[in-house]
């Protein structure tokens, strides 16, 4: 497969956006993507979306998005899994690419969930989960994290407050960042003092839903070489791995296999390892999982995660920074279009365009992408060269 | 890309399968495509589904499924394009098997539809069309066809009865294949008498729901070339191509552009023409859409189709034999599993175990999977070496 690099990046602020329909919202994250590609046309288009047929009736969102965007007739489809799918249409759009079939492809992310009821979208989030072992008990995704939270902090002796830094740093990073939904620093106080949702995990610990989108266009990497001011960010690491769906038929509760083994395949496509990332754009739905992630992919002893985080070492300048624009828990989590916001502010990163949030010196970047409790994780690792 | 074969296929009856979930149904095709492939393991497995979270409460597929048939941890993901998701499935598989990605996908499309209230399977179909322009007003799928159908007939000149052989042509195919929804032979008596369901469309011009799940294994060409006693049988081409989701705002509703777009990408890649083409799975949602797609496709001059079936030139044994296990009619149309059933079928033909549908020398066969009304088209040439 030939080279892939990112050549535009597009994306709308993470919010409520009850004036605007879905489309729009892709729409807009697709415009600016091709102007920041400065391209006027792409060959094919991937969707990366989980619920808009439950919580806006409408399915299909491929060709919807293609037309809207000005482009019908040209091939596209849309993917799925779970939160979990904005990454996928990444990689699907890579491998289109890399394999020779189309010169250019978009990818978006995108997700409404605040025009339904928040009983309608947490019931459409937990499809996620296995209906039949999960939703069925009608335990939620917080239930769940929540479960596993748990029974982390009794095997390790962590405290709750001891994953306080996991937020800290991700609303820190968010006030930096004009997309996020959140922009407003929080103390230790704010963290500790936060209305309870499910045992341990509080407000502070749980991402926030929110419309968004977010889109990439991709080319080969040879086209483009040389061609631009701007660097070049090659994919140099893509991978997707599996788990089961329901937590409590796993090997390990504690261990995130699927995070394991998508990021060891992406760190052998890249050539590094984890002490060649600048920086990890990671799936914090819950601190839990910010923790159980950080532990797979080898930044961490098994359990010892919140000790990096105690640290200092997930913030800017420490050894790993985490969420650099805000991460699921500040710039927000619109379920399908979060794996498309990692890859978006990866790139401004490796750019050096993340202004006031900017990683000084970054050049290794690494997203991933976690559906449900996490059985589906997918890694990208991005380099600017 | 690296020419792509299919090594096993797989099926379970279309029908109404109360007594199995959803995954059970997925996993019983997939386990009868390993068998026939006679393969313990595939590395990646994508599938295609449009409802699963709206009728079963349950998305994120993908991992789901691979877990269930003893894959856990390989990549996996879900596809959709409405109706045409099928079809998406087997087009994914072969690309990530084409570019060299992996070396053996499984494809699998799955659909339950009959565990819901029609109402509610109603509703959830109603999504694959626009939601802000028809959905929206209340229309299903069988109001859009009975309105392009009408018009078609007043452009025309012909009279609903005129149409009675794509059905009854159907339906004696259906009778040949065990697999089939419907396994009865119909009459023009039949056709003529049948309940109206959107003037003019009535039960006969309007394909079944259903239950079901067919799979596929996808390999590299060379890798299996000489080593079967079976025929070979290529991937010889695979195009998608997208319209606008709402019938009204086309430039020609009775003109399916994605469906000759696809068609004629397709040809280009497996270097044949219509004239080459020894039967045609066609996505006989209704009879018009048949109509529409011969034309579109190249069998039949504009205005002209039902010309070609009242001289039964779509049986076995005509120019063109069409649905020949059965169709979306008489087989049955279990949405995201139709495309691949489609598959499925013409690897039978190809392969001469088609039994007593078995179309004669049958050599190059191409499906052809349709999303909404005509908004996704994906075409499949598949050729026997």
């Amino acid at each position: 497969m030939r080279e892939v690099a990112i050549l535009g990046i597009g994306q709308v602020p993470v919010g409520e956006h009850w004036g605007k329909r879905l489309v729009e919202l892709a729409g807009d994250a697709v415009f600016a993507a091709l102007e920041d590609a400065g391209v006027k046309r792409v060959e094919a288009l991937y969707v990366g979306n989980m619920m808009a047929g439950q919580l806006d009736k409408q399915t299909h969102l491929g060709a919807l998005i293609a037309d809207w965007v000005g482009f019908r007739g040209i091939e596209a489809m849309a993917v799925e899994a779970a939160c979990g799918s904005g990454a996928l249409a990444l990689r699907t759009a890579m491998i289109a690419v890399g394999s020779g079939m189309v010169s250019s492809a978009l990818a978006v992310g995108v997700e409404k969930m605040t025009d339904t009821s928040p009983r309608e979208t947490t019931s459409a989030l937990a499809t996620a989960a296995s209906a039949d072992w999960e939703g069925i008990h009608g335990v939620t995704f917080v239930g769940l994290n929540a479960l596993i939270m748990r029974r982390y902090m009794y095997e390790n002796g962590w405290k709750h407050e001891d994953f306080a830094q996991f937020s800290i740093n991700a609303h820190a990073n968010g006030a930096k960042n004009p997309n996020a939904r959140f922009q407003a620093p929080i103390t230790e106080g704010i963290y500790k003092k936060a209305a309870m949702i499910a045992d341990p995990i509080n407000l502070m610990d749980a991402s926030p839903i929110g419309d968004g989108a977010a889109a990439v266009i991709v080319v080969p990497a040879d086209l483009v070489k040389g061609q631009k001011e701007k660097p070049l960010i090659k994919i140099a690491g893509s991978a997707v791995a599996t788990d089961s769906l329901a937590v409590h038929d796993r090997h390990d509760p504690l261990w995130l296999a699927a995070s394991e083994k998508s990021a060891q395949e992406a760190y052998r496509q890249a050539g590094v390892g984890p002490d060649g990332i600048d920086f990890f754009e990671i799936h914090d739905a819950f601190s839990i999982m910010s923790a159980l992630s950080l532990e797979a992919c080898g930044f961490a002893e098994r359990g010892q995660a919140p000790r990096l985080a105690l640290d200092g070492e997930i913030m800017p300048g420490g050894k790993i920074p985490l969420t650099t624009m805000g991460g699921l828990k500040a710039r927000g989590h619109p379920v399908g279009a979060t794996g498309m916001y990692q890859v978006v502010e990866s790139v401004l990163q490796l750019r050096g365009e993340a202004g006031p949030a900017q990683i000084e010196g970054a050049r290794v970047g690494m997203t991933q992408n976690i559906g449900g409790s996490g059985a589906t994780v997918i890694t990208h690792i991005l380099k600017a060269e």
